[in-house]
């Protein structure tokens, strides 16, 4: 059988890395696809760079749109990323009724809904393993290997370059801004970092996965986003010391009242599993009612991690693409037609709906009845405190006082409540600078 | 449409679990199926049990082959387990025409290859993620989401009993005897716990994952399989002083000169997330040359974690029942007429021709030179030294002589070599003791 004819849009890191494992691996995946995979035509502003990575043998185009006009091209693979041209091309290509393949979360978090809508209504299949935690398959297993499965939450470490940063801080004892550079010297963070360390890449991810876990459109829109460059190394040593480490996490959560989508710092008891992933690998924890919490860990980026999942949607279309469109597996996990209904049942809630618990550090005069006033607040709002750590005191302030850390652990509160409580302590005179307040995640 | 109608062959643990989850779950499972999934008979000698678990709505019938026989059903899930009946009733259920799942390890360890052609004859489809890992889907992972991979090797801690008994072991300081005794009153052993400690369970396992990853047939009969019942607690604890946990894991991995597939007490860095699963929770690593390292993690047993890989197959078959045979997923991920083929170009190697690197813990006498003779045998055979730890003299011997325990970390090794080596050492006069050795892995 002919090989099934492959278009790649743009071919920069991951573009060369599945041009390459496709070339190198090509014997093992026709024995697993029972179907040769093979890049016909390739296109790329730089067409130079192009020509050195594929060689003669395959086409180069600089425009985009040859590829999808070309009608012996099974599967067009976009790897242009961001909303604009790439959101046009994935369209158009959809229209001429190519099967896509994509690795552009941005694109899929802000644009998911119109762009799987169109492709259901022209029977193409859309596929996007590599969006979501690189070369880890964690969509196949929310939307196929926990089918059973009704989730109750996620939470994944999907941003490699803010887990290398506490990895860091944590290791070195280091501040962020320090980190930061050398992250970037080391090429683990990027020039413009905005989108990693403001957490935003880690919510479009979220989103993605928030919809296949819960059935519910993709909303991006609605997530809630903190980074991480408001922490401290002392906050770091803290939790260390109280039995947690700190990662961003992207979390959704089912509730009664509707579901949880949220990506920030987050402390998790050093125990578990997901605490230990270091540097800048990702692992994404899901606890489905049936199985039980299950682990998905690997690395997160690159050129060949991420084409490893692009190769495998590759493989799923290459199976699939003769099938009726109503047996493949759907774009979000569950049939089109029942997601709009999920939305108004399960809304996703608003930052003050959230339910979690909670540290803060409080920066207070060294003082009698300090700790019976904070906590007076705290217990007066109907929070359960979990643990307290007063700090020695440790610097003279301008008229011979003392300052110290102050750090309390509570039990689940609404956030609404906690920022109630927080505005309050922080009138107190005793309390000496903004209060430090971070999310605290058991994950069991 | 009409849902797809399901015959259970057994109905005890992961039978009730099967039939509570898709109870609970249907209209979940249907919005993602886009079709219904409905147990229509249930099969079981204990008819009264059975009937006690399904209620009045389902068929229950104490004869397996009635199920087969009825033409409304369209998947057989066989959960009886064995070699025995189970493997005349899934041939026979093949040979209806059904579409099979089972959970069944033991069964397709040691008949798959039979088992696989009269499936591929027949054109229908068996699944059984449920057979390595329990809720885990690693099978998934291996035959789809790691597809575009070459891959390298793969260690698991499949069995959740040794692992709880090793978790003990190391907790608490207690010898293996005490701790199966707590870990068969607890329920987390069975009665006769032979396959599990012996390793042959995990190498049930190891042998299917071998099969999936590498495109060879399902060749238990070729495994190395050492269980978990010669360990001593001091060599738990000595591990951890050099750095390093013991797990059974189940190992498989590619060479120049063919498959190593082994299952055996490992020595594994505690830095490495595998090395922290603790308890009866499994987990495997998957090498794949594009991807790099991947784990998953999860219950590997128990009704609803097990029930929650029988249903995925459900669903999966659900999807695909009606697509031609030769798009479908191959049973062994490769297509089936490479597999023959490929077992001749890589043939499991013997235990002597894998490569590993070793703990050695010999009881010497504490005397001069003893450490240069144990060395000079370990330097003459061509083995690296990594570390020497050498004890405390902590015993007096009959005749007032002291003994103490040496132990030996070495780089790779050919384990005929190691053999050797380890024959010469046993013949020395101050080597007290029947040499203790524990392969150890490095995972990177």
């Amino acid at each position: 059988m002919k090989p099934i004819q492959v278009g790649l849009l743009g071919i920069g890191t991951v573009g060369s890395g599945v041009f390459n494992v496709l070339q190198r691996n090509q014997e093992e995946i026709r024995r697993r696809a029972g179907r040769g995979i093979e890049i016909a035509m390739v296109a790329d502003l730089d067409v130079e760079r192009a020509r050195a990575i594929v060689g003669s043998g395959v086409q180069v185009v600089q425009d985009a749109r040859a590829v999808i006009a070309n009608p012996e091209i099974d599967i067009v693979v976009e790897l242009i990323g961001g909303y604009g041209i790439a959101k046009a091309l994935v369209l158009e290509a959809i229209a001429a009724g190519k099967h896509v393949v994509t690795a552009n979360k941005a694109l899929l978090a802000v644009h998911g809904t119109e762009i799987f809508a169109a492709a259901s209504a022209k029977g193409v299949m859309v596929a996007f393993e590599a969006a979501v935690a690189g070369g880890i398959p964690i969509i196949k297993a929310l939307r196929e290997g926990l089918t059973a499965n009704r989730i109750q939450w996620l939470a994944g470490i999907i941003n490699g370059t803010t887990n290398f940063i506490l990895s860091e801080m944590r290791d070195k004892g280091l501040d962020f801004d320090v980190v930061l550079k050398e992250a970037q010297r080391l090429g683990y963070a990027e020039a413009d970092p905005t989108f990693d360390i403001e957490g935003v890449d880690a919510a479009h991810k979220a989103a993605i996965m928030s919809a296949i876990a819960f059935g519910i459109p993709v909303q991006f829109d609605k997530a809630y986003v903190e980074g991480i460059t408001q922490l401290a190394a002392a906050d770091i040593k803290y939790a260390e010391q109280l039995g947690y480490r700190i990662k961003l996490l992207g979390i959704t959560k089912r509730t009664d009242k509707g579901i949880e989508l949220r990506v920030h710092p987050s402390l998790v008891p050093s125990k578990r599993l997901i605490a230990n992933v270091e540097g800048a690998m990702n692992a994404v924890v899901v606890q489905g009612d049936a199985v039980g919490s299950t682990l998905y860990y690997g690395k997160g980026a690159g050129s060949e991690p991420t084409a490893s999942a692009v190769i495998a949607d590759l493989v799923d279309i290459t199976r699939l693409h003769t099938v009726d469109p109503l047996n493949r597996v759907p774009h979000l996990a569950f049939q089109p037609h029942t997601l709009d209904q999920a939305k108004d049942e399960l809304p996703v809630l608003p930052m003050s709906e959230v339910v979690t618990s909670y540290y803060l550090r409080l920066r207070v005069a060294d003082q009698a009845g300090v700790l019976a006033q904070v906590t007076g607040i705290v217990a007066n709002a109907g929070i359960s405190i979990d643990a307290v750590l007063q700090r020695e005191a440790d610097e003279v302030g301008g008229e011979g006082s003392t300052q110290t850390d102050l750090i309390i652990l509570t039990h689940d509160t609404r956030e609404g409540t906690m920022n109630d409580a927080i505005a309050q302590m922080q009138q107190l005179p005793t309390v000496l600078a903004p209060i430090t307040r971070i999310r605290k995640e058991e994950l069991n």
